[in-house]
């Protein structure tokens, strides 16, 4: 068997999220279903995905691997322009080659980065870009949301922002969590970590909306972190602002030495 | 009766363009109906844009007018707030006011700026970008194009990439047509003029594309503008690409003054 990485962008609108499930349509299913056909597979290869995005939740940097038959390779120089013909506008190949020893696209990644965008104008947003811009009522401080996400940088259990799963573990280092006006005038989160469990970049930005707009105070953000818990009061972001940016990985010569430890420390599901 | 000025954004993908047409989904007819709504309009007034954009064709800067009776206005307050409440979310308002005195939409306004965007990656657009780009299959030269479009300035007969109608003249004082990069790397036409005849900006970008891709010689667009008429080998760029940005107009205190010589002198259409 042979690995490649495979590099994706998408508008998340029309799918119901990442991972395959049953009667629906998800990013995984489609291309899968197009990587069997351009490879002309026996079976479907299966994909692994650097962070599951959840139902609406876009992409500009997906990082996916899948191991197919060397045989199925030995054509390949056409192979990206085959697999591109074969995918629906809402999904972008990026590039398609063969990994480097020991890459995993989920287990080798050092971070993810995700941007989470808002319109706090009550005009509303651009309608071209209001499949990834989440309308805002109220006008937002950023120079607060920013300061209140201060708290949250470093290692910590990030339970209360996170939809649990029995057994795994909550704990994620946070590398960056600034807000920024564009050039367009939205608000842009741009959001780092090793990784992240379900739910939590939209966790984080609807509890510093409610502080970037007044209705909870500048200590909300790090009060609901401490108690390490769900808070009702913390709602979580509609998916549809959200994009996973880029992932990133170490040099090529570190893949093999990292592959060895990090599969048998990584326990959480690194989705956004 | 009192004269609005009403600026709009919209996504066109999902209208059959500016004008009202019987039993189909158009701009104008969705604004009129949410007008009527919001103004508790005795009968619907009817809105007169400064470009009438074709099906699919975007817009971010549209400028129309509308004349209501001025009781309508005297709650006016709150007036674009209900007017945005009762919008879909593809038609965005910038801002709805009384009209200077003598302002009319389409005979007031100087010049209409347009831009058409590009995608000559291989890989395609960026998805969530792909209703408002053209994907073109070769890289293209954009020095070569904007060099090629330098005999298009200034006032001509642009009969040759116009769609023609009966007795409206197809002379136009071409003001800016340049190709740029912007920073996702898409190719970007800027064009502005006075006014355009119908569908001479998506012609003058199918002539251009064929220059920037090596299909025609440098000299193919100033001998196809010099031919004075239509020519097949000029094909009609797709109108996903297009945008209208914005619509010049003179300052307040000249309107009146120009609003007695220009309807008399202007008979084209307006449109892109």
């Amino acid at each position: 068997m042979e690995r490649l990485r495979i590099d994706l962008s998408y508008d998340g609108t029309d799918f119901a999220g990442w991972a395959v499930q049953p009667g629906q349509r998800t990013v995984q299913g489609t291309v899968e279903q197009a990587l069997a056909v351009a490879l002309r597979l026996p079976e479907p290869a299966r994909l692994t995905a650097a962070g599951r995005t959840d139902a609406g939740v876009h992409a500009r940097g997906q990082v996916a691997h899948a191991d197919v038959p060397a045989a199925a390779l030995a054509r390949a120089d056409r192979l990206g322009r085959r697999l591109r013909g074969l995918l629906p506008g809402d999904i972008r190949l990026l590039s398609m080659q063969r990994a480097p020893a020991g890459f995993d696209a989920r287990f080798s990644a050092l971070s993810r980065r995700y941007a989470y965008r808002v319109c706090d104008d009550p005009a509303g947003p651009d309608p071209l870009r209001r499949r990834e811009v989440l309308a805002h009522p109220r006008p937002l401080d950023l120079a607060a949301m920013t300061h209140a996400a201060e708290g949250l940088l470093g290692t910590h259990d990030f339970a209360s922002f996170c939809r649990r799963r029995a057994g795994a573990t909550t704990v994620r280092r946070l590398l960056v969590l600034t807000w920024q006006r564009d050039v367009d005038g939205l608000a842009v989160a741009r959001v780092e970590a090793d990784a992240f469990c379900h739910g939590m970049v939209r966790s984080l930005v609807g509890a510093l909306l409610a502080v970037g707009d007044g209705r909870r105070p500048a200590g909300f953000v790090s009060e609901v972190l401490a108690a390490e818990r769900r808070d009702p009061r913390v709602t979580v972001a509609a998916p549809h602002g959200l994009t996973l940016e880029a992932v990133g990985y170490p040099p090529d010569d570190e893949l093999a030495a990292r592959a060895r430890t990090t599969r048998a420390l990584r326990t959480g599901e690194p989705s956004g």
